[in-house]
């Protein structure tokens, strides 16, 4: 068992500071965990006894049974150590630490922390956090987060954040506009104990996690980490945003988590090493998750698409290259193909001019049929087709796309869009659930697929 | 009068090869026009005559009266040749030739654009295309697209576009996606004989519009470009986005527009030097365009943003830096009043973090006078509030960002989110009607900032 283990299978838990009180963190935590379905026993206490949501409040924590597996203590900082205490008397040894308060405000709070970090060591406890916006442990249905956050839906990727705000606005974000779910999501905290290289090391051997994006801002144990990442990325993507690139950056991370920002340039070449793909903007956060929640990765940087238009075709090329892509010639026999479709006046190749094929024998039929072709080539690795959809030129049933994506399951397909917003928001909302996903800038699909392809070669690096 | 001003300003047109037949461009052409609104006189040619839309049908070209401005020839290429003598014939100057079919296709149909370049020549026209989709002038509310674009929505901003794309689909996108409008559109199509100078010329000179984009990918007379190009861009901005930029691109804008993509870095050193702000993506040219409709330029790339997350203010602040965009330190008085709004625990500073603001006094008092405080100093040309926005921890009326903006004329106000999808598009749809925009991505504020800053300095560079 790892000791991360008992925080994500947690049989029973403890709300230490459990709240009636809507609003409050103690009462927003009860309300995330019943909503997600969790099956284990809860144990709310606070002092005031009673009910909270048809839950018996115990009045201490003395008043716990002997088999508590993970207590989540939301109580002010000066309160935490005692609790802690309490706890450890009870048996328990696995513990969330949510208030803030503590290093990353004063020296006060620093001294309190260094309190906990002693009973940590002379108790042999496993403790994430403190100030941590909790953990999410889908295929439980457990989550400790006290976020107002609601049913999360469950999916294939984990994210790991050293940062408050992932598990909270950003997965707000995710479960409002996106599609895809999660598996398990990791609040690092002020990683007083648990840090990356636990959480990097337990998704790595987790089943339920397909892909581990990362959020940090500091190595608490570099070469642990590298360690870890070295092994993990030859079996599942690794992907990593890390703060603190330029000066402004690392004066900003270190205001946030009174951390101080690792060297960069050091910690650049080491990840590239390891086989961890670095990415730069907070979208790609989750970007990234959708990807790696609905596709395969690309067995190579080869790359068709198929426009509706010779400036996207042409300014899309100039991308690709930009973020090293390839747009291989096709096979004779595949441009042959494609020209069969197409009227005589143009001359097809790869990238796919779409349009003229489409004026001839209708949308649908000319992109399925483009598509299946360049789906065919073996110099073709990923294929995205950016589809013009208005009502007047006519809106195709999205289903073709996905019968295209079960008969080429080792392709992966993105989808973008020219034309009307509601009708890309048609297709998002048709497709996705479907497990293709959708962009609505025309530049996504290729960051996106330059990601995926980093991540597949870090896998198949040698030895 | 500039050769141009008949095209925008029409007081008569001609649709030569116009038809009842719904999706079919001559009738798509005339329900654009009679939706915007157009106040001129509409002469539509068929040789059926009858009644279309309510309009006379002249069954000839030889019935046009002589005052006619502007004729769209939407026929097959085969018979545009003749139908443009008619119409010379009948003293029309000023062309659209809406078809293709011309050296965009073959050797057969560049034989054809040839005989209209001979004709052009002979009879002194002024010629638009062949093979535009059009061009469009909201100020008259007229167009010639034939794309079933429906009330086109009237702004600041005008585009010049190689490619028929823009004035379609794009058009389209922004038009249902997004809530500014357009000036002027134009379409060049084969540019046999207006071209990108010929129309930035007269859109330099055009007090309805603010600032111009341009989509190419080849120029035709380069050094009369830069020409117009050096004096425009000291009056407005002018943002280029050129294809070609690689070999993957110049083959793909070859095989679009049969042009020879000019040599990208010799064009991009003289584009510098003539003032002209060259974007590398095509969502830019959407972008870009919902800037300079509603902002004034920011007078130097002093930002502030405001952010509800340390995660978002560090991976920003690396951002800003690769931007080159400076986050000035403040004034002491300023981050005084900052430290105000604020608990004491936390140290505020350029950028700010406003959480722990809004937790105390809530979101909307937080975010409003975080916001006037940073605009007040005299380093922040613009200001990028990251609003953090769910149901359950408050959405205020976004008012106040629209009351900010018009106290603070003078420094952009960009709004880019955390949170609710929902919310989100809720705030949208609030603010962008009345000039503030809005961008889903938080990078993207940023993006378009850099692109102010550079349009700004070219604007007042020395002569």
């Amino acid at each position: 068992m790892h000791r991360l283990t008992p925080f994500f299978e947690p049989r029973s838990v403890a709300i230490i500071g459990a709240s009636a009180v809507a609003g409050k963190p103690g009462c927003e935590i009860l309300r995330n965990i019943l909503a997600n379905g969790y099956r284990g026993k809860i144990y709310p206490v606070n002092p005031k006894g009673g009910r909270i949501m048809e839950l018996d409040v115990l009045s201490s924590i003395g008043e716990l049974p002997r088999d508590v597996d993970l207590a989540v203590i939301i109580l002010p900082a000066g309160a935490t150590a005692q609790a802690l205490r309490e706890c450890a008397d009870q048996g328990i040894r696995y513990f969330v630490l949510s208030s803030g308060g503590f290093a990353e405000v004063d020296a006060a709070g620093a001294r309190i922390q260094e309190e906990l970090a002693q009973i940590i060591r002379d108790r042999g406890l496993h403790v994430l956090g403190p100030n941590t916006s909790g953990h999410t442990s889908m295929p439980q249905g457990f989550t400790s987060t006290f976020f107002p956050q609601g049913k999360i839906r469950r999916g294939r990727v984990s994210y790991i954040a050293q940062t408050g705000n992932f598990g909270t606005h950003t997965l707000k974000y995710i479960l409002t506009g996106e599609h895809f779910g999660v598996a398990r999501v990791v609040g690092l905290g002020n990683k007083i104990d648990i840090d990356e290289a636990d959480a990097l090391e337990y998704l790595g051997d987790d089943p339920e996690t397909a892909a581990v994006i990362i959020y940090i801002e500091s190595f608490k144990r570099p070469l642990r980490f590298l360690e870890v990442a070295r092994e993990v990325t030859r079996r599942k993507p690794v992907v990593l945003l890390k703060s603190g690139a330029t000066e402004a950056g690392r004066q900003a991370a270190m205001a946030h988590t009174a951390a101080m920002a690792s060297p960069d340039r050091i910690v650049d070449g080491m990840l590239h090493q390891a086989g961890v793909v670095r990415v730069s903007e907070y979208t790609h956060l989750v970007l990234a998750g959708k990807a790696f929640s609905m596709l395969p990765l690309p067995q190579g940087n080869g790359v068709s698409f198929l426009a509706p238009s010779g400036a996207m075709l042409a300014t899309l090329s100039d991308f690709c290259t930009h973020l090293r892509l390839h747009i291989p010639p096709m096979e004779t026999e595949n441009v042959k193909r494609l020209q069969e479709i197409s009227p005589s006046y143009i001359r097809m190749r790869n990238p796919v001019d779409i349009w003229p094929a489409a004026l001839m024998s209708g949308v649908e039929t000319a992109y399925r049929e483009g598509m299946e072709i360049v789906l065919q080539d073996p110099a073709v690795n990923a294929v995205v087709p950016v589809l013009m959809l208005t009502r007047e030129t006519g809106m195709p049933d999205p289903v073709f796309i996905v019968e295209l994506a079960k008969k080429y399951p080792d392709k992966p397909i993105l989808v973008t869009f020219s034309g009307a917003k509601d009708c890309m928001d048609e297709y998002k909302a048709a497709l996705e659930p479907q497990g293709i996903p959708t962009f609505p800038e025309p530049e996504q699909p290729f960051e996106v697929l330059s990601l995926m392809v980093r991540c597949y070669r870090a896998m198949m690096r040698p030895r």
